[in-house]
C-alpha cells in the first residue's frame, strides 16, 4: 500500500485550489445573496480563465479539450472544486452534465457524440437527465410510467418526470422511458436523446426547493412529454438497456458527489476553525476555540473527514482497478457514509457560527439546506444500506 | 400527581385545532411558495375570525381582549398553534410581540401600557426587540456596545443591532442599551422604547437568512441608532434593569418557543406517518411504512415528542407555581432538549418524504431550514447546557 | 395538570432514601467485589430493618404486610430503591418475585395465594418465571416448544427454558407451556405452578453472563422439564390464558424496570458530578468539572433523566387511570426510551471516572455490564418500537 | 496512490488467519467461561506452533526471532490476531510486552537488551509498565508523585502505581518516576528497569475490573515501591527522558491497539451477520436478517469498519514514511475514531444476539465489557480530541 501523492498531482491540485480561491470565491457573496443570474457574464469569464490555465474538464478526454485525469486524481481535484458551489461548473464538470457526457462518451453513436457530447464537453451547451417520476419510487424499476413507442421510424414519448436538474436552459434531455413493457423488469426501459426544441417536450414548471425555484443549472424542473417525437436513432445505447446504463451512470455519478462533498466538508471545517479562533466570547478576547466542547467538535470533524476521504479515494482506486460493478458496494457505502459526515460537519460548522451561520453572509446556510438532499438523491441512503447489507449477508461481497 | 386535562381545556384546545385546520392550513401552499406578502388580506380575515371565535390572545389578559389562559393551558394551545408557521400570528401571540407585550404588562408605566401595549395586544401594531449585536457575543452582557446617554431630558442612543426580528413594519422597537457603563456588569444596561418614526432610528437592511430576506414579521433586520433621541420617560422598567428584564422576558419566551416546537414536531410526525402509509414502494402497493426501519423512526420520534411535551408542561407548571427564577434550570433544559428533538424529528420526517421533502410542496423544508435557528436563538444550546451544569455542579439546583 | 407531590409522599420517599443510604450502600463494596454470598446474613438483617421501618413491600397489599402504594407513588419509591443493586430485594419487591406475586394476587386461586403468594410477599421464599427458550424467539408465541399435557389429573411438562432469573434457590417456578397446540396461536399456552422439589424439574446449569455465573437472585439458569408432573389444579389462571397473563405480567414488569433504571441513572449522574467536582486535572487543583465538555454531558444527562422520569410517571398514572391495556403503547415507549437514556448516562458516568470507572471500586462497572441487558430483556427495544409504530400507523393509538 | 496489497502479504495474512482459526478459536469457550488459568499448557503449545509456522513476533526483528514486518503489514496481521482475545499473546506481541520490547530495542543499553529484551521477544518472560497513578491524572506530567532518588550508585524508588497491566507474573517492571523535580516539567521523570524480585517492589493487589481480578496478563495491579533500590545503570534511555520515551512508546502502542480493535470489529460484524442469517424470527424460518433495521446496522458497521481500517493503515504508512512525531495527530485521531467505531459495532453485534449476547457463550460479552476501556486507556478519547484540535486550531497540523 502506498498512500503517497506524486509531486505532479500535488502541483495540479494546488493549481485548481488557487483557481477556485482567486476566481470563484470572490463571486460567492453575490451568488449567495442574489443567485446565479447576475453572475452569468462573470462565470463565462471564469470558465474562459479555466481553459487558459489548462484546468478545463479535469476528467474529460484530452481529445475533447479535457485534462484526461484518472478517477483517483480527479477525486483529489474534485474535492478542491467542491469548496465552492460553482466549482464544478467553472471547469465544465458539474452534474448532471458530466454524467451525461460520460454516458455519451461510452455509449453514444459517433453522430450523437459529435452532435451533443463534444459541445457539452466544450461547455457550449447544458443538458439534463430525466429519470425520477413524482408518484413512483425511483428505487424500483417496475414503477416507471413514462412510455416511448416506436411508431414508424419515430419514438413517441408520453409521460412526466420531476427533479430534472438543470432542465431550465438545457439544450438536450436524456430521458428514460419504458420501451418494452413486456420484457423482464430490468430490460423494459431505454434512454432517448430529446433535443429541448422538440415539440411535445415541455418544461412545465420549476420545482421550488427549500424556498427557491432557482435558475438554470441551479434549478430542478417538472417535464412533460406529450406525444413528443424523436427519430428512431435517438436511442442512447441499446434498446432495453436503460436501467443498466442509468446504473452505470449513477455509480460514478455517486462517487463524483462524494468527492464534491469532501470539499464542502473540508471548507466547512476550515470555516469552523477560523470562527473558533476569531470569535471572542469574553471582553478580553478569549476565543470560542478555547472551549473544549468546540475543540472536541473540531477534532471529531477532522477525523471523520479524513476517514471519508480515504474511503472515497479507495473506492475510486477500486473502480479504476476492477470496474464499477466490482466496486458497487464500495460506491453505496461512500454514498451513505460521506453524506452522513457531510450533514454532521455542516451542522456543527453552522452552530459554531451562531446567528451568522443562519445568514447568507457565509456559504454554510446554502450548503446546509441544499445538501440536505445529499441523503436523498441518487438513491436514499436507506436504499443503499439495504443493498449493501443484502450483498454482505448473502456472502456476495466481503 | 395528576396528569389529567379537564374537559373544558380539552374542548378549548380542540377549538384552536379546528381553527388552525380550517382557517390557516389552506393558506399554507401560498405561504410556502410565495411568502407572506400575498396573504396580507387573508391573514387579516383569519385574525378577525380568531376574535370572533373567542380565540384571540390566548395568554393575554381578558381585560386587554385576550383569553387569560394560565401558562400550562397556554402550552397545550401553543402546541396546536405551532402546527402552522402562521399559527401564533393568527391569534396575535407571535414572537417577538408576545414577549414585548408581556414585558410592558409587567413593567410598563400606565402611559406605556396604554400607548403601546394595548394596541399591540389588540393586534393593531407590531413591535420588535433590539438586543443582539453582530460583533458581540450575546451570551456576555459586558460585550454590548450600543449606548444611551441622558442629555437634558432625552436619551441619545447610538449603536447597532442585528437579528431584530420583525423590525420591517414594526411600530416600536424595545432596545437594550448601556446606560451606566460604570455600574456593575449586570446593571449597566436599560431598556428603552423607541417609536419607529423617531429620527435616527434606521432599519438599515434585512438580513438574508437561508436564502431569503423575508418580509415583515418573517424577516430579521439590522438596525442603526444614530443620535436617536427619545424622551427621558422612555425607559421601560428601572434604569440599569435591562439585563434583568431581558432575562425575565427570555425565560417565558423560551418556553413559548418550546411549546411551538412541540406543535412542529407533532405535525411532522403525523406527516411522516401519513407518508409512510401512503407511499407505495412496490408495484403491488406495499407501503413505505411496512419497513421496520421507518417504523423504528416513527416509534423513536413518538417517544421523544411525548417526553419533550411532558418536560415542557412540567416546566410551565413550575413557573406558575414557583416563578420563572425557580424554574430557570428547567427552562434552559427544555430549550436544548426540545430543540434537539425538533431537529431530529424534522430530519426524519423530511427523509421519509424523499425528494418531495426538499420541495416547498410540504411545510417540512420550511421548518427544516428556518428552525435550524432553534438551537441558536435565545441563547445557543451550548450556553444553556453550561448554565445548567454550572448550577447542578455547584449544588444550587437539583 | 398538577405535577405536585404531596408532603406525605415526599416524606415517605425520603424515608426510603435514608434507608437505602444507611442500610444498603455500606454493603456495596462487598457486593461489588465478592458478590452476594458473603452478604446473606447482612441482607437478612437489612430486610428485617425494612420491616421495622414500615418500608416492606411498597406496592404489596397492606393485608399481606405491604404498604399498598399506588403505582405512581411506587414509581417514586422505586427510583430510590434503584440506587442500589440490592434496593428492591431489601424490601421484597425485586424481579421476578414482585411480578410473580402480582400475578398470583390477580389470578391465583385462594389456595395458590395462600400457599405461594403470601410467603412470597412476606419474603420467606423466592420464585422464578420460566418463559424464554434458547432456540425460539420470545417475540413470537408460535415458537414455544415446551409442552404440558394433561394426563389423568396431572400436567406432564417437557421442554426447557433459559434465562430463568433467580431459579437458583427459588421455591417455585411459574412456567409457560403449550397446553393446546391446536388452539389459535395466542391461546395455545398456559401458566403452571411448579414447586422446585417436583421430580423432573431440573435446574441444569447457571448461564454465565458477562463473565459471571452469579448466585441466587443474581443468576440466571437453564431449566429442564423432563416428564415433570404437577396436579391439574396447578394452572395459574385459565387454560390457554398463558400469553394474556404473561403480557399482563410484563406490562407492569416493564414499568418496574423503568422506575428502577431511573434510580440507576440518577445515582450515576450524582457520581458523575461528584467526580467532576473532585478530580483535579491540574496540579493547582482545577477540577474536571471545569471542562465545558464534561459540563455539557452533565446537562444532557440531567435533561434526559428528567424527561425519562416524567414519561415513566405519566405512564404509571395512565395505568392507574385507564388500565395496562390502554397504556400499552406508553409502556413500550418507556421500555426503549428509558433503556436508551440508561445506557447513555452510564456510559458517560463511567467515562468521567476514567480508569476508576472500569474497576469494581464504584458501582458503575456493575451497572454498565449488567444493565446492558436492559435493551434486551422483557422484549428487545426493537420489538417494542415496531409494536408502537404498528399501532400508531394503523391509527389505533395516538 | 496505490491501495493494493501484494500477493506475498496477502498470503502471509492468510497464514495468520488460519493459525488463529485453527489454534486459538477452539480454546475460546474455556477462556470465556473459566479464564486463562486452565489454558496455560494449551497456550504454551499454541505459541510453540506459532514459532513452527514462522509466525512468531510479527513486528520483532528477525535477529531476535521475529518476522521483521513493517508497520503497515503488521497492521494487516494485527487485525487478524485481534479476532481472538488471545491472538497477540499467541505470537508474543501482546501489550504491554510488545511496547516494552520496542522501547528497549530503541533505547536500551546492550546489557539491558541482552538481559531483558531478548528473553522478552523470545517469549521467555513477561514484563509490565508502571506509569498511571491512582490519584493523579495521567494526562498531566506535573502530577506524578513516584520519586526516584540517586543515592550513591543506587536509585531509591518510592511511590505507587495502578492499572499496571500484567504485573502479576511479570519478571520486570519498567517504571516512570520523577528523578529531577526541579527540571522543566517534561524533563522531570525518567524510566527505570526494576526486576520483580527487587526488595521493596511490591505487587500489592490486583484491581478488580468489570467483576474480575483476572490472572497474569489478563489482570491489572497496584504496585508499591518502598525504598526499592536498583543500580544506577537501571535507567532506560536518558535521565529526564521519561516523558519523551513514554510518548514515543505510546504512539505506536496506540496504533497497535487500533489495529487490534479492527480485528474485534470485523469479527463482531461477521458474528452479527451469521446470527442475522441463522436466527429465525417466525415459525417458517424467516431470518432476523430479513429486517431492514438489522440490515441498516450491518451496512453502517461495514462502512465504519472499512473507514477505520483505511485510517489506521494510512497512519501506519505515515509513521513509516515520516516518523511517529509527524503522525501524532493521525495517531490521536485513530485512537478516538476507532474506539468509537469499536464500541458501536460491539453494541450492535451484542444486540443482534439478544440474550445470547449477554452470555459467555460468545466472545461479544467479553469484548463489550473489557474493551469499554478502549476509550480510556492510553489517554481518554477526550484528551486526544483536545490535543488534535489544539494543533489544528493553531495551524500546526492540517
Amino acid at each position: 500500500m502506498d498512500f503517497s501523492i506524486d509531486d505532479r498531482t500535488q502541483e495540479l491540485v494546488a493549481r485548481y485550489r488557487a483557481f477556485i480561491d482567486e476566481s470563484l470565491l470572490p463571486l460567492e457573496p453575490i451568488f449567495l445573496q442574489q443567485g446565479v443570474v447576475p453572475l452569468e457574464a462573470a462565470l463565462a469569464e471564469v470558465r474562459e480563465e479555466a481553459r487558459k490555465r489548462g484546468l478545463w474538464g479535469p476528467n474529460y478526454p484530452v481529445e475533447e479539450g479535457g485534462q484526461g485525469l484518472d478517477l483517483v486524481t480527479h477525486g483529489l481535484v474534485s474535492e478542491v472544486l467542491g469548496r465552492s458551489p460553482l466549482g464544478h461548473y467553472s471547469v465544465g464538470v458539474n452534474a448532471p452534465d458530466a454524467g451525461n457526457a460520460e454516458l455519451m462518451h461510452l455509449h453514444g453513436s459517433p453522430k450523437q457524440r459529435e452532435e451533443w457530447m463534444s459541445p457539452l464537453m466544450r461547455g457550449d451547451i447544458r443538458t439534463c437527465f430525466g429519470m425520477t417520476e413524482r408518484d413512483n419510487s425511483g428505487a424500483n424499476p417496475l414503477m416507471m410510467e413514462t412510455r416511448a413507442t416506436l411508431e414508424k421510424d419515430q419514438w413517441v414519448i408520453n409521460g412526466s418526470k420531476w427533479f430534472t436538474t438543470g432542465a431550465d436552459g438545457a439544450a438536450l434531455c436524456i430521458v428514460m422511458a419504458v420501451t418494452d413493457p413486456e420484457a423482464p423488469p430490468h430490460k423494459r426501459a431505454s434512454l432517448l436523446l430529446v433535443p429541448a426544441n422538440t415539440p411535445g417536450y415541455i418544461v412545465e414548471r420549476k420545482t421550488p426547493i427549500m424556498g427557491h425555484e432557482g435558475h438554470g443549472l441551479f434549478s430542478h424542473a417538472e417535464i412533460a412529454f406529450r406525444d413528443c417525437k424523436v427519430p428512431a436513432d435517438s436511442l442512447l445505447g441499446e434498446r432495453g438497456g436503460g436501467f443498466a446504463l442509468a446504473q452505470a451512470r449513477l455509480g460514478p455519478g455517486r462517487i463524483h458527489h462524494c468527492m464534491r462533498w469532501l470539499g464542502i466538508c473540508q471548507r466547512a471545517l476550515e470555516m469552523m476553525m477560523e470562527r473558533a479562533n476569531q470569535r471572542a466570547i469574553t471582553p478580553d478576547g478569549r476565543p470560542l476555540g478555547d472551549s473544549d466542547l468546540i475543540r472536541s467538535w473540531v477534532a471529531e470533524c477532522a477525523a471523520e473527514i479524513q476517514a471519508a476521504r480515504l474511503l472515497v479515494l479507495h473506492t475510486a482506486w477500486r473502480i479504476v482497478r476492477a470496474g464499477a460493478r466490482a466496486a458497487r458496494n464500495d460506491v453505496s457505502m461512500i454514498k451513505y457514509y460521506v453524506a452522513d459526515v457531510l450533514q454532521r460537519v455542516l451542522d456543527r460548522a453552522l452552530q459554531v457560527h451562531g446567528g451568522l451561520g443562519m445568514t447568507d453572509y457565509t456559504v454554510l446556510a446554502f450548503y446546509y439546506r441544499e445538501e440536505r438532499a445529499a441523503r436523498i438523491y441518487d438513491g436514499p441512503d436507506e436504499v443503499h444500506k439495504l443493498s449493501v447489507a443484502r450483498r454482505l449477508l448473502s456472502g456476495r461481497e466481503g
